[in-house]
């Protein structure tokens, strides 16, 4: 029976840290929390006392999630259920639980926590990730490889010039992981409709005490839930950062392509197939690009999830169930995959430099039209030169630099000297030193660490 | 712990039977019977012997998934290493073991086995939604009610008939599923390329052989796995399907209104809301109409699975595995809530009486306009006519018969008593009795049984 | 010819205003001022001078976008084909066109001063969103209601209580557009690989002086093109507030039921059906809740331009043809439509207070509760007993107070007249008033205009 | 203002025939189409005479999209204008204009015949495709070359195997699509809420004749409008074939990065960078792929359009005027792309016995492990003598053949000569040749045209 589960997030992906956040014991729990946290807040209007909250402390103890399902599927109704236990347990200590409050009260504010904690483990692994990426653009500053748009060879950078823009990126939605935590990092404490009238008077009190206590701040109104959209800025900020590892992985097994090979997912003694004895596969990164696919398409489901009715309907509640939890666990998985994949990178430095030379020198073609133009002739004229120069040099199967010296043209403009330094792709590589830093430091700024070790 | 899961499927929704196939375990075994029906089909090749089969079936039967997944965790490959598990536990016979096959052989097959009982167990579940419906036309055939379009009253349609369109639309979905099964119930058995290389001459032979024992019909060629235009038609389909759940669930939760009152979900004895006594919500409805949100999501999942690299890459394993068993799963739950829906369903034809006179008439300017055009008006004119005397009856919150009837224009064609028959909302039925008969004629001839009881 | 479009955005919807900045003419215009800046940029470094600027300005000006798309179709390159003719009309001045730059040095910037006049659009009609929702907030602050969750009567709330929900709602949309503009309105001026190499030692001068032309900051780092994610933060916060407009349309297309009417889109003498005269429909609401899911679904396609290849590929090129251009105009006429429907919404009061009545009472439920606590009785006694007289007073279809009245445990607790009281709604609004406030107050900091006119 | 188009279908994409389809022009001439038919259907029963067709012929030849929008915009209802138009410029035959019809009578029958057109324009561009496809399935028949798995180096196959295997899939999305033509190629003409009323007893008649005019066959039953199950089926169809078209492009990208350079888009005199002169880019292919993702996205629109309100709400309307025209012209212009990709495609067949090469023979490791069980080895330790001597010969960087001949246990099993012909990848290739005559067999079959010109 140990097996008997449908969803991979129960039995293969996913943090330990992350699933016990989001299991349906822990949920129950944290809904428990709430359900205290407002028998506490009643002390000082005069409903509770001490010694209520600690008898409703006790009983809380001893429920479990399994138990508030039986008594569900009686009455129809999970948090009624667990309030209905917990009142039972808590003897006379128990006669102003959930008072005033309704489910949503509890559930929404129990997810604000789960939230913050979750995003704490997002960011921070997040952070792992860009301080790999971050070393390994200053360890790898100055090797240069190709390029590549479209997938074909453009102009020489180097691998550390590639791995700080994934710096920059990925810092990018730490940033916006920070802003939305303002808008979705809050409790809600108001009642059925969102007046707060179950509370009378001390209704302000009531929402102030919980809030300190579980150490959040209110939504500033609301109807019987907390406004949809900013569940919906999660899944959606959530898809972007899975969609930006999708791409450094896709970086990763492109590049791994033998006739590549310049970057290589470490693959241990794992074994690559089933039935092919040779072949090693970057399954993790596969993995993560994988997972991103689903990431995406949630999105859309919690988007469907503002437009509900009213005061609110319930039909965010079954889809939730699953696209909160699944975002969050797709999410750590894809962070702790993605910081294997990058401890175990295999670089092959001549790779690059082979690949760099693969199509013999015409990526240079830009830098000959850029000085052509500097020493006088039009820019359009000078790229219509290095185009045809580039032309034949791949008809011939010929050497850019051998095509050029020989044109009579070229020859007007530069030495041989000139022309081998014009056409030397190790002195093409622009500001890539300073843009590193750019990119290291708007990230440090971002994430308040220092990420420039040099 | 038995609470520790984080997917609503694993602890709240789908039944027993879908569960079963989707569960971990059962996917193992499925993988099992695919690797032994290799076996079997190596008999007529002379590599195998009765013998061998018995024992590699003892073998099986001593296999748990959390076996498979600990050796996986260190070989990094789920079916290489239920097949070494196998081959140690068959003594020799166990030489064949998974000889000439990739590990896609043996998912993507045990998939269409697993495919074939899941669609028979979602196709049985939509005929009983199809057959209740059915009832439901000919019990209230006559049960007059207002038509709503923009979610305003238009013309009178009957309840039956309002029902036996949803007979049609679900009817619809049976045939698509019967359309898409003989695309994607096909077994594949090709080798790590689809070339079936390591089978020799013998390749067709063992296609032939497995597809057989199985009960399949392989594709007719493949790369290492199955197309995924397949897959992505399942997804698509069954999204389809849950969204016209959805439209039902839907048309309950809208008549169960306290305004409207003219459906309504049976609720028994659960409780509505944990801190509102008097609730009472349709929350199975709104589970349908929530889950739905997730099955559309995850088309879009599936679709992106399309565009595999080459002979294929990984990036679809681990989003299937999400992807497969939650949108079986989810519709499982959506139909077994659709039944229970109907069959609870509450019908108020009081309150949809009430509500046909509830615009005074004005719903009937149609009929007048159309009785207007037959006695030799234009028919724009007739509408214009028609149009004045239903603003005139609103602004005036009169009857629109009392509006009418004092007309000169309307006098001019109509005697009274020809008046109140064309305003009669019981003569402007048209001919819904034939339509629902035609809807589950229809109906009856794509699921293959009969539905017209009467 | 005229009418030979086959997109709505090109004859039906969307804002002149909007219409402009996304047209293909004005894109290619935007093209031609970033080349523009470039030439000017130069003038520092000495490459040009400002007769350039000048002649390089009357070129622009004689360019049409259809001369643009000639060349292209020969040269199959858009920015070139730009270039090439602005190079051929500026004489000599022409010679350092685009000189340094690659193709989205100038599209990826056009787009940035497209984003932000096109944000600006937004903003500003959402800021006329909300100060509608304000000022009936206020208006109808003490306008009683009732509040309904799941479609079911729930507490009362007031017309203004229910407007400052959405006043809220979309103020956080406003601040995620501000929050999300330092991401996205961002310049790229870096060269073919992001290196910035074509302006050799310049290279940070000029991307400073075209910044500043422009009035942009740039990416700290870049590949070829600005990073996607901030793309698709666009589109998903637009999707997200399209989703918000989307439940307010919803608010008052369910509302506008003529068994409910309290609040009714208005229609003037617009027809409502074809054919039946006396229909009055929400057509305009409608619209905007039938453009939602597209803007939905669009998300969806700009997450999968994250993921491009290395330094880029094109794929994010045509489909963003489509979705910058949709998103930006299907928002904008859903802004302009929801102006259009609140300013000639229709509020019928006394339907609310008849609705309000409606069910006699069984809503006031959780008052009775809730006192019966207050008094000494525990919570979960208090709503059994609450509940049992709901369901008595709902069986016997009598009044609730009447009910409650005749209780023998009710009458042990409360007086007449304090039951009286328990069961008045108006007397169980809570802090709605305060709550209104609070919304305003957080929406007038974040738009940085008083919204509270009291 | 020719070039004031906000919309890339509007001016960049898609075939005039299809555009033609979907012009807001032709789509007001379908409608009139459908009109009169209704005025033809009506001759029959006495309604009307050949003489009034011919007038209302004739007013429909007067007709523009312009003067509809015109009066659109005064009344607020385009088929009502549309028929105000007609009947005003008919004379007196215009009596019974759109008599008895609702909107979308209009509307989804003229849709009908727009899909079915359109359909047409897409299975003949797919069969073009499947063609081109399948004459180089034969063509490069024994082209040999590494297949691919994971992007790493798997099997050998054939060229033409490769080609097989998009015709097979292509073949599916053809079928598919005449499967789903028997339910959305259908009429709808039954009145304001589907019961047929306005025609009284002659309904079936009306229907049955709009029908044969129109050569269409009706909906069983309806609502107000044709079940959207049909649209959405439609959209994800077209969405599955565009994924399909997307692995097509995206196999031609791969295999055109220089380092391999098996295949690649014919650029013939493009421009492939504004700024180096050296590129050539597969922007075609590029462009397939760029679309596919909005195809996919527009799907999910198009699902939300099932779950309408009770006999309609218009929110398919917008959303279905801008997804139907796009998703059409979307594939549209892929095909048109794929059909351009395909004839110039360039093949390099030197590069792939190249890089057949390029793993030194490690690819048969499967061949040996085969071999060694055949011989008596159980397969398990088969795969593990190829895996050590596979991880021997990448470690030492020698050929496969070299690393095995000089094995013990390789030696005990085979000669020489069988080592040679075990290790020798065309030894290797399987049932490819039967396999690609497989695919085509089904593909004639499907398609109805013979495809094996052997």
């Amino acid at each position: 029976m140990s097996e008997d589960f449908v969803c991979p997030l129960d039995w293969r992906y996913g943090s330990k840290e992350m699933k016990e956040l989001f299991s349906h014991e822990n949920i129950i729990k944290r809904y428990a929390q709430v359900e205290l946290a407002l028998i506490q807040a009643f002390i000082k209007i005069g409903l509770t006392s001490e010694e209520d909250v600690e008898n409703v402390k006790k009983a809380i103890s001893t429920i479990k999630a399994i138990e508030v399902d039986e008594l569900e599927s009686k009455i129809g109704h999970d948090v009624m259920a667990l309030a209905q236990l917990l009142t039972e347990r808590s003897g006379d200590s128990g006669r102003f639980i959930h008072f005033g409050a309704t489910s949503y009260d509890i559930v929404d504010t129990a997810y604000a926590l789960i939230f913050r904690d979750a995003l704490n483990i997002i960011k921070s692994k997040l952070v792992e990730v860009i301080k790999i990426l971050a070393s390994y653009s200053i360890k790898y500053k100055d090797t240069i490889m190709i390029g590549r748009t479209h997938g074909q060879h453009a102009l020489p950078i180097t691998l550390g010039f590639k791995f700080a823009n994934y710096v920059y990126e990925l810092a990018r939605s730490y940033e916006r992981v920070l802003d939305m935590e303002k808008r979705v990092i809050k409790g809600k404490m108001s009642g059925a409709v969102g007046t707060m009238a179950g509370w009378g008077r001390y209704a302000f009190e009531v929402e102030k005490n919980v809030m300190e206590i579980l150490g959040l701040r209110p939504h500033e109104i609301s109807t019987q839930i907390a406004p949809r959209d900013g569940h919906a800025e999660i899944i959606s900020v959530l898809a972007i950062l899975a969609s930006q590892l999708d791409r450094l992985a896709l970086e990763v097994r492109e590049l791994m392509r033998p006739e590549i090979l310049e970057l290589a997912e470490g693959v241990g003694n794992r074994v690559g197939s089933s039935t092919m004895p040779h072949k090693e596969n970057p399954v993790t990164a596969e993995k993560i690009s994988g997972l991103a696919k689903v990431a995406r398409a949630l999105t859309l489901a919690e988007l469907e999830n503002i437009p509900l009715w009213h005061e609110r309907d319930l039909t965010n509640s079954s889809s939730e169930r699953i696209i909160l939890s699944h975002q969050f666990l797709i999410l750590d998985e894809m962070l702790n995959s993605t910081i294997e994949l990058l401890r175990n990178l295999r670089i092959f430095e001549d790779n690059m430099k082979k690949n760099l030379e693969l199509t013999k020198g015409v990526i240079m073609a830009e830098s000959l039209m850029i000085n052509l133009t500097l020493r006088g002739m039009k820019r359009s004229e000078a790229y219509r030169i290095a185009y045809d120069l580039a032309k034949k040099a791949k008809a011939s199967n010929m050497d850019y630099y051998s095509v050029c010296k020989d044109d009579e043209n070229i020859k007007k403009y530069f030495t041989d000297d000139e022309l081998k330094e014009i056409l030397n792709p190790y002195n093409y590589l622009g500001m890539y030193e300073q843009l590193i830093k750019r990119s290291l430091d708007y990230a440090s700024k971002v994430i308040g660490e220092e990420l420039n070790f040099n």
